[in-house]
């Protein structure tokens, strides 16, 4: 078993806010991030597959075909976008794209792509929100 | 002379549209940083000043104190904000904040701050947009 | 179960010395480590803690209350600090601060600490040395 | 159970083709990698073992005799090497030198003198092709 | 004047090899990359236009433009491509592709399409060969 | 003209304390770095070499000999060492290891040393004392 990892980098905004909550609940909860003007974030993904190398090609999964896939499934709705206006999973306060909840999400969005693939399956994500903050999901699995 | 350099960095929202434009022709000019929903980067900024070390500290300047007015003249300012919206110099269209325009933005703010500090003075500023996209600015000086 | 991670550095001098070997057998075993004057390095540490994000507000753990965690158990102890003088598991030769023993004395410091947030656990941590030498540590669980 | 890596680089030349198909069929599976020329990579190898650490000396193993292995294991058989050509275990067409590939036969080079080191045993190795992609190989074990 | 500085990379092989010495005194002068079997790198090219900011746009030039005049000019070039072999400034042995030949040769390639864009124009070359070795150019300005 | 540049680290402890002063005027002027039980750290040093590029091999200077000379010159000084009490320059409280006066040390040891390589000159210096902190030094050239 390899696992093999394509990183991709992604740009949006976000902000945490909880309608059920008073201004003041929701700035000690959340601190700056509660700033429903936004700020914003560079997120690296990595997505990371596991299988075993095709005899022929050496290949898990060919990285071109993986570097689409992860445009077409997650940069498309997340790059240059407001992740609460925009992501369908986020909006109108559903959830609040938190490091983690973009990682379950990413998974969700990749994992029946991946596996449609034959043989290789999805392992783990990892999501960067900056180089001192990530998160990790493996689905069903759990364990890192 | 030696030249010190303090890095920071800052989490903002910002997106580019010109008022005087159709969507479209604001479309062709900007791509899809033309979302009004924003989106956002990790932005680096690095702060160099110019001085002749002091004989007994050895520093150009004290870099707590540099520090604290990168904190105070800059990231107060952007950091967990959104450009478009809550900087005064890029509020109300008056000017995109792209990273050419947050790098002069940001020398404005420092310059008389580091002057202040007797001998040594502002010498440069980068601002990374995304670790593959940077802008410098060096004031009256013009030339890197 | 999501696995987020926090990443602090501090700067700290240490040596490798065992007081019951000759100055040669020293040398020997450690090579330039064993200067008893000291060298150092920006360490960087990363604290991994494993849970279920918080249903309203997507977070694990907070990740303000995980920095304070951090600061309080570890970097008070250790940052611009001599290992071997100054922080108490390796003080008086008990124990030498090489990168395996900072990530099992770090997890020490940290696993009750985490543990009292309810819910999370501390999962991992890994301990730069430099960027091409790193420890990791899962305590009981052993296995990465 | 500590885990320890350490981290090398060495820069080679590769290709991607198979003899046994024709020019078009190696250019649609293979892209830009098909150029029979070669093009190269500054490769990174983190090599990871596991083991307790040394009661006395605090190691799992000793840095400096990992990064000799390493060199006379892998790097004096890699480093400024066409990989194609020179490396015994992908030359003449028996195996494609992908990401995939060199992470096992890293494995397969280090895990015998790695083990001679009593105690410890090689865990995982991870290999970079680029800072976008990387594969991860643990042997017998399997699982991340 | 305002700098703004694009990052690409591009993968090549590389070797050096001069045809009027003997093999001795290419391995003496060359070292390991006088091996004819070629090796290579992950290079990162720095660009670097200086210019005002449009008053309307806040652009020195197009980003999207640049990274386009980068792949057309450069990347086309020498990515993926053996630069002994395939680049015409290096072929047949008339310039080694040394890191500093590489800048001068990048240079050159880009100075008139980026003069073309009126107003802005080619300010500085950095290109790295590994993280620890890289070179600048500036043209006829001679300074960095 | 074309300027190369090789990076090197070096890992070592400092503490800054003026003899003239009290403990409390130390300790205010510089806060934890202040502790004479000394912290570390792994500096980055990038020497810069400018010149024309030999027309035969495409060098600037030797990039092996450049390596050796930054290795005698400055490693074998500062690399594992304390430099308060290790490093001449800086030994018995003459001068404090500030990042600033690092790189003029640097320079100082450098500067004979890269002069006597015939045609190349040192150019630049920069140290850096973390990722966020760096000085550059150009000698009596003095801008940068």
């Amino acid at each position: 078993m390899i696992f093999l990892t394509r990183r991709a980098t992604f740009s949006a905004s976000h902000y945490y806010w909880n309608d059920a909550w008073s201004a003041e609940r929701n700035a000690q909860a959340f601190g700056r991030c509660a700033n429903r003007n936004s700020h914003g974030h560079n997120y690296t993904l990595e997505v990371t597959v596991a299988g075993e190398p095709d005899p022929v090609t050496g290949f898990v999964v060919d990285l071109k075909w993986l570097k689409d896939v992860i445009e077409r499934e997650v940069l498309s709705a997340y790059d240059h976008r407001h992740l609460n206006l925009e992501a369908p999973e986020f909006a109108a306060g559903k959830l609040l794209p938190t490091t983690e909840n973009i990682a379950i999400a990413a998974w969700n969005r990749l994992q029946p792509a991946v596996t449609d693939a034959g043989g290789a399956r999805l392992s783990r994500i990892r999501v960067y929100e900056t180089s001192d903050i990530f998160a990790e999901y493996r689905g069903e699995r759990g364990e890192l």
